[in-house]
């Protein structure tokens, strides 16, 4: 019996060995999906760590069906399509509102990138935006244009609102608090936070909009918060309000927003995204003289964390493991 | 032997007391040689808190001997000469080489304002001006003007080196260290501070101005430092440093920053001081590309605190008691 049951799991155990080898050897290729951009140092570094796994750009793919895990940002809708046996999607970067909305995009497990640095990098350029304001250098560098020399204390800046707190959110609501900032924060659903007066729920966005100097949009994009700031919400901010956007353009009404800044309702705004990437040279921000345009540089994912992660949940997903960073598709973050 | 002892001491106790208050009700006056300023609040404020004294405000000054104190800044050549009841000076801010550039400048006890909050102000100043210049701000802000959309990665910002290391540079030092910036520092007098690799005196500022990324100036104005950054010392920089005045606009030669501006030998700088201020509108700096210009306003003292300053050094000086915050005016700080 003994006997028996040995070889019985030993012929067990050699079959999944070669199924595993055989599945492997047909169904083990990384799709990148990744139009517009240089892909030469990604394949290179993902190659060097993965040298048995083909490394496939589309739309260039000569066997679809050997396509087992993708690597996907801004895909064109339906480019997804053609490959049967795809068993995971893996978001180029942090977001992922980017990815969903194709309409035809297989229902598969979706991660995302999740970077340290990003956070880092991210707290350093609002940092940099709420010194920027307070020093007036918005107003320094316009007088300048005209050689007037007109100094002014500093702007009183002392309440921030943080709209979102994931991730990058609410690290950044605790460093602003951590700074002495009196920070709110709001989210769609109910958070707690150290230090931070947090509100949840569309209900509760008037409070949160209210009584700050500084608005920090960190929202994800999905259907609820599509033009959530618009001409009825920004009409709930103090007046004067400063508002930086570091998170997705289409959060943002831009004609509401313009005539916002027009009117004074909102003083000057920080834009680092936009809904029509790159901004069209058209674009009315580009010459409001209280806007700063800056071209999505606010946090940049550090390619080498990149290539790491992906790597990674390559090789879950073949092991058949979940993946790290799992997005909630049916809450699009 | 007792008696005659214990009156004596009484008759020049008396005396003494006698003499103090009949100089004091003549010679008790605080002179205000601030030119070009509204004083009105300070005024009011000084006489609040010293009910009993007159604050006269320079020119119109109708009993020259009954000044005994002077709060000055940039004062005209010879207009504290009338005053020969003087007993002390009062620099208004935490600068003095403008008050001693006065060659008839009575020798008298010269104090400044020290304020904590000055520290903090500059040191927030400068890592805002640290951050624009890392996420390239600069150039954004010149690319909005044009439509221009080009993102690009973060500068590669790690080492700055800070001329002066008095009350502000070791603060700032010591900031930038516990920052994770490789910082070096430089003065006149040899320094130890924590974290900081210290050069002193002319013979070691080629290597303080050698491998560094960012070049902070925060020296006070003296006869050595004047005109110390020439084309000859910014030579010793390393190609596309990034210069930052918060100091004093005379250590600058200007004609040496603008050519180096121009040849690239500095890429970019973010000058707060000028030789002359306001800056004359026909200065070149204001349409230097890569220069940034803001109106001495890196930190400015808190009126509160100049006020409590002022106070109680005046309190201390008809006491006899030594200033606090006196400089030495050999050295000039």
């Amino acid at each position: 019996m003994a006997l028996v049951m040995s070889c019985w799991w030993r012929g067990r155990f050699f079959f999944r060995i070669f199924a595993k080898v055989a599945v492997q050897s047909e169904i083990m290729s990384i799709l990148l999906v990744i139009p517009d951009r240089k892909l030469t140092h990604l394949v290179a570094e993902l190659q060097q760590q993965l040298p048995q796994v083909p490394i496939v750009v589309w739309p260039d793919v000569p066997d679809p069906d050997a396509i087992s895990f993708a690597v996907v940002w801004r895909q064109p809708a339906g480019s997804l399509t053609p490959f049967n046996n795809l068993r995971a999607l893996q978001s180029f970067g942090a977001g992922v509102d980017n990815i969903l909305v194709d309409p035809l995009l297989p229902k598969l497990p979706l991660a995302r990138i999740v970077d340290p640095d990003l956070t880092a990098s991210m707290i350093q350029y609002l940092d940099t935006a709420l010194g920027f304001y307070r020093y007036r250098f918005d107003e320094y560098i316009n007088a300048q244009q005209t050689q007037r020399w007109h100094p002014r204390s500093r702007r009183q800046l002392k309440a921030v609102t943080v709209l979102g707190l994931g991730e990058l959110g609410a690290a950044v609501a605790m460093h602003l608090s951590q700074q002495g900032w009196q920070v709110s924060g709001w989210s769609n659903s109910a958070k707690h936070i150290d230090g931070v007066n947090c509100y949840a729920g569309l209900a509760e966005l008037p409070l949160a909009l209210a009584e700050t100097d500084v608005l920090i949009c960190l929202l994800p994009l999905t259907s609820t918060t599509n033009n959530l700031l618009n001409s009825e919400t920004l009409a709930f901010c103090r007046q004067g309000v400063i508002f930086i956007n570091v998170a997705r353009g289409a959060i943002v009404d831009d004609d509401a927003l313009l005539a916002a800044l027009q009117s004074g309702q909102v003083s000057a705004a920080c834009l680092d995204v936009f809904r029509q990437e790159p901004l069209p040279a058209e674009h009315p921000y580009w010459q409001q003289p209280n806007v700063l345009v800056t071209p999505h540089i606010s946090a940049v994912t550090n390619a080498q964390t990149a290539v790491t992660q992906i790597v990674e949940n390559y090789k879950r997903c073949m092991a058949s493991l979940p993946m790290f960073n799992l997005i909630d598709q049916q809450r699009g973050y």
